[in-house]
């Protein structure tokens, strides 16, 4: 390359660099280390490396472009455009060849290392570098002077076309490799994962010719409650489908401890619950599978986040360990293996798992998967990181360090152990106002944007029904009661006299308050008991006494924001959530939500190898804090009891009418977006 | 360490070294690099460094050692002594320290690389080295201020205590790390397999506290009519049971065509074949851990050496490649897997799996367990080694370079295709001569050291009975036969009026030899039949026409020694393969047997982990010669066909009643030990 050479400048990159007259787009992309796909690797067959040159003058660059920048149109571009339709102005980079100055654009879809689009409430973007990817691969045909295998001639076309330096293979794979290699006349397509931790990288699947079905990914979130799973496009980053169903561990305990004591009590009960949730996992990949109208086989790749407790069950530890002091782990760092090991065998049979690392016996994965995905060590301001489940998982910190602990809140605000609990989905009640004068409700359900007192409600939910109240419903019911005045400091709920409105009604020897009755015409009752209230205390209280130890911890008595997460920590009210005293006080306007930051933090791991490594590494550098040992932490849980008296501090809230929730104002790093979104539909979240 | 300090001196090594007073000398010789054994670390509680003091004057190591130049017998060492016995004069390296000068004498059975006894006509010896080792370990206890898994604490114990950079463990081995670290008080026992590929050491069995009952592993030559396994301890490489079986791929054909033959014409036929193996294999194991009365999760390694279509059926691929040009394997390199990706279930479920690297597609990794064994390629003098079986392998080089083939010899020489054929066990005529003049046959059985004209043979083999011909004594047979002028040039039986015996009876339109005939009483008539000397003949003119070919390649007409190797190549007397035209000629002192050496090179990679590099290595140099498309091949085989007219020429060996045989003189490296041997009873080898 000399200065006498065509001068190719890449947008959006910048990368410029003289190439020899006939120097194909893609190679002088390759050279300067420009961020351009190609699966085919420069065959004319992927289109993978489309770019689009641009022509006319450009100062920025210092470069005129004439229109025989590049070499003519060719055969292989024009059966490309027949065949599949390129995009005007789009030409292929293996193909078009610099013939004098040019300007090339490299499109997003075309980027190697692709940035997904995320929601805008996420912290973080997600840059594709997934673990597993294809290669086009034209391999050597055997040769009896050269008598080495198929495998091996494989391994030496990756490594000169592809400078992979090393594989190997599954017997399973090598058992259909030579039949592959002669179906599709010794050009194939290998999906190849690049562990982070091995050399070698690994053939989990061949394809005769080029494939273009796709490959797939499992981030999935293994919660105690609910199995959530986002099925990823591993080339695009796109969740093509998720699909959610409840833990069937439930019926052994709800929640960890009860499911600690199930494995202690019951010989062998570790091992029925290890079939239970395996046999759950390959239904619902199974089922994700066939709603995105995709073979399973395509799914190469699971990442899972999960607790300490959920961890082991996984895996087929028993967790005894788990249910005393110490609380050791059998093991708490990253596991990379395969899928099959875990019996799963839904999916491709030669799948990679990866686990993300715990960080102590009660603070799993599935925190690391939110440290992942909030970067609270990052931080320049005082973040906690609440993420409420049935455990919750609560980080505290900034630049300076990061301190983590979990506290067991129970599945109350899951829906679970309410009278009229129910998980989120459509027919739920999500949201409720209760009028301070009237003492009267309005609520909203899921699968229906209108209040119960607008124009049009009773028909929109004539199909949902509604059904009962999940764990957002809840928190909103119990802190809406409390600044209604239908609940004292303690949370008993006073009587009809004591609130003057008949929704108090008596219960045994205490109250509910009646939130909607359609007994009358066969449908449920739901009521708030003194039962839930109790439930509700116990969880804020636990979840209070968590984020307070780790600011005792720190020496601190305000955070600077607050970002709530957890499958359903989208859905929390941050105001009733900080009426409740489930959050410590904070500006309303410093309070986010990072919607399921643990199912997201499995999505980068799943998406971005190099994530699995810097995850690790923080995993060793954040302190953990056991509550279950701390004085303290007693001391703030009764502390937290009480729902102590406040007037509303936002008035003005009841006044609006079509409430968008969640209400907060994005807080994050990436500028926070103020004002108000519309809510998205809530189905099967 | 200064010159003021005590000099200490360990024999055999010759290392030395000054030591501060009260070294332990297990310390010393760690420093030093001294050999001297240890699996518990020096806590004196495994007695493998056992050393022994010398007293007295050393001029040649120019030191004079007092009575007091170790510390005093201690206690530890008397609770070992009055527990297990220590021999007289015997000391434990990690208990007795250096407090003057003195000479420490390491026992063969101390070191760690010991070097193992071979047979004598062996041509290597094997330094113990395996892949897998026993490690005593301390573990620190759980803490939950450094809530690190126990899995990363017992890596963390081994990396201080053992300087083991890395571990892995499967899922099986994590699922019961905590309950047996806690059993053992956190003092465990680990079997670590750190193969000469990955970094990472693999821990595959876990026991509390110091683990005494040994460690095995398997070698093991899959042959395509036999599979003989060597059960080995892997700390003093002894091999404590050896046992075999048929192939019960045997009834899906008898050669190895004809069962890729059987996989082409039926569906899923490849699948039979290798679960039919995979179960032999099974039994195989589950059968020689009862002989040696050890629990079968004790073996945790295997290592396979075999032909490259029993190499592609154990792994489970379909060796329909193999059966047509270019006969390209599906894999060529060498592979280490667990065992239980071959459903090897009856050993440890975590036993690893080594398999040799296959040379071609007809040579497979059975030659390259034989080039392990013999080593051609660093032989001074030109070596032809040919290792019978069913599928001849055989290898012709020195220092220069190394070519192989292989040859399909058939089964006859294994006794199948043989009208009185039988594998050799006890009652099958293993030797035979036949008197010149009177045609009279005298021979041994196996399992009886008497001539069949010797008294009190009858006697000896009353309880085996006389049952058939087995492959050594077909061959002897045939050559008998030719030189007693009962077989003209062709290869044709004479009749009674040629022959002048009334032994050739007439069979059809041929006639046959009779040997044996105990039919009056019920027993067999053992005769060689025209057909039976047809098979021989197309045996031996393949063998015969490999070696040829390779001799050709190499440019040459005459090789300077013979080595006859296989599992029954230990029995062929070198004579009559010479006689037959099995192999070319040479100095009758110049033809050696290397017994089993395939079997023996699978022993080699079991017990040393660096030869499992070296051969990857010595695999890639060796020069890869295929007869299948060799016309020269043809033309050799067709020459062979005949059995030359020959004088008898060594008439003084009819002359000796009792012979020894094998009755070659071991002319190997080791120094060639002349005259005769008493041969080992072989029974099922």
């Amino acid at each position: 390359m000399s200065d006498a050479d065509p001068l190719v400048v890449f947008t959006p990159s910048g990368k410029r660099g003289h190439f020899a007259k006939g120097t194909p787009i893609l190679t002088a992309a390759r050279q300067l280390g420009v961020d351009l796909d190609s699966v085919c690797g420069g065959r004319g067959i992927c289109s993978k490396c489309q770019i689009t040159p641009s022509y006319g003058e450009f100062p920025k660059h210092g470069v005129s472009v004439a229109k025989d920048a590049l070499s003519e149109w060719n055969a292989v571009e024009q059966r490309y455009d027949d065949k599949r339709g390129l995009k005007p102005g789009r030409r292929l980079g293996c193909q078009a060849q610099i013939m004098n100055d040019v300007v090339i654009d490299v499109p997003p879809e075309s980027q190697l290392h692709k940035q997904v689009v995320r929601k805008a409430a996420s912290a973080r973007a997600i840059i594709m570098d997934p673990a597993t990817r294809l290669y086009f691969v034209e391999v050597d045909e055997p040769d009896m002077h050269t008598p080495t295998g198929d495998l091996e001639r494989l391994a030496r076309a990756l490594s000169e076309q592809w400078e992979i330096p090393a594989i190997r293979a599954d017997l399973t794979l090598i058992s259909k490799l030579q039949p592959t290699l002669r179906k599709g006349k010794f050009q194939v397509t290998v999906a190849l994962h690049k562990s982070h931790k091995d050399e070698a990288a690994r053939v989990l699947e061949i394809w005769p010719g080029l494939h273009e079905a796709g490959l797939y990914g499992l981030a999935i979130d293994l919660g105690s409650t609910t199995i959530a799973a986002h099925l990823t496009d591993l080339e695009t980053g796109v969740v093509v489908a998720s699909s959610g169903i409840m833990n069937p561990q439930i019926r052994f305990g709800e929640d960890l401890m009860s499911r600690v004591s199930y494995s202690m009590m019951n010989p062998g009960g570790d091992k029925e619950m290890t079939a239970a949730v395996r046999e759950a996992l390959n239904t619902l990949a199974a089922e994700i599978a066939v709603e995105a109208e995709i073979d399973a086989d395509l799914i190469v790749e699971t990442v899972f986040v999960c607790n300490p407790v959920m961890h082991h069950l996984l895996l087929g530890i028993d967790p005894f360990e788990l249910g005393q002091a110490p609380f050791a782990l059998a093991t708490s760092s990253s596991i990379s293996m395969a899928a099959h090991e875990l019996d799963l065998t839904s999916i491709n049979p030669r799948a990679r798992t990866y686990i993300l690392p715990c960080i102590a016996g009660h603070v799993g994965a599935d925190a690391a998967a939110v440290a992942l995905s909030e970067e609270p060590g990052k931080s320049d301001d005082l973040v906690l990181i609440i993420d409420v489940g049935t455990n919750a998982e609560i980080l505290l910190g900034d630049k300076s360090g990061v301190l983590a602990c979990s506290s067991p809140t129970g599945p109350a605000f899951e829906g679970a152990q309410i009278s009229a609990g129910q998980r989120a989905a459509p027919g739920a009640i999500e949201a409720i106002r209760i009028d301070p004068t009237s003492k009267e409700p309005r609520f909203r359900v899921i699968g229906c944007d209108l209040w119960s007192d607008e124009e049009g409600f009773d028909e929109a939910t004539e199909s949902t029904g509604i059904t009962g109240i999940c764990g957002s419903g809840i928190i909103e019911a119990v802190a809406e009661m409390r600044m209604s005045g239908l609940l004292d400091e303690n949370g008993l709920i006073g009587s009809a006299a004591q609130t003057g409105t008949s929704r108090a009604i008596p219960e045994g020897r205490t109250h509910a308050y009646l939130i909607h009755d359609a007994s009358a015409e066969g449908g449920p009752r739901i009521t708030v008991t003194q039962g839930d209230i109790r439930a509700i205390q116990l969880a804020k209280s636990a979840l209070y006494a968590g984020a307070r130890l780790l600011m005792d911890e720190r020496g601190v008595d305000n955070v600077d924001r607050i970002v709530l997460a957890g499958a359903f920590g989208a859905h929390i009210s941050s105001l009733h959530a900080m009426v409740l005293g489930m959050i410590p006080d904070a500006p309303l306007d410093k309070v986010s939500s990072a919607g399921n930051a643990a199912g997201t933090g499995a999505r980068i791991a799943l998406c971005n190898v190099a994530a699995r490594a810097e995850i690790e590494k923080t995993v060793g550098e954040i302190t953990k804090i056991e509550t279950a040992i701390a004085p303290k932490f007693q001391d703030h849980f009764v502390a937290a009891n009480a729902i102590p008296h406040k007037t509303d501090p936002f008035p003005e809230l009841h006044k609006i009418v079509t409430l968008p929730n969640p209400n907060f104002n994005a807080g994050g790093r990436d500028g926070g977006e103020g004002g108000r979104r519309r809510r998205r539909k809530r189905s099967e979240a």
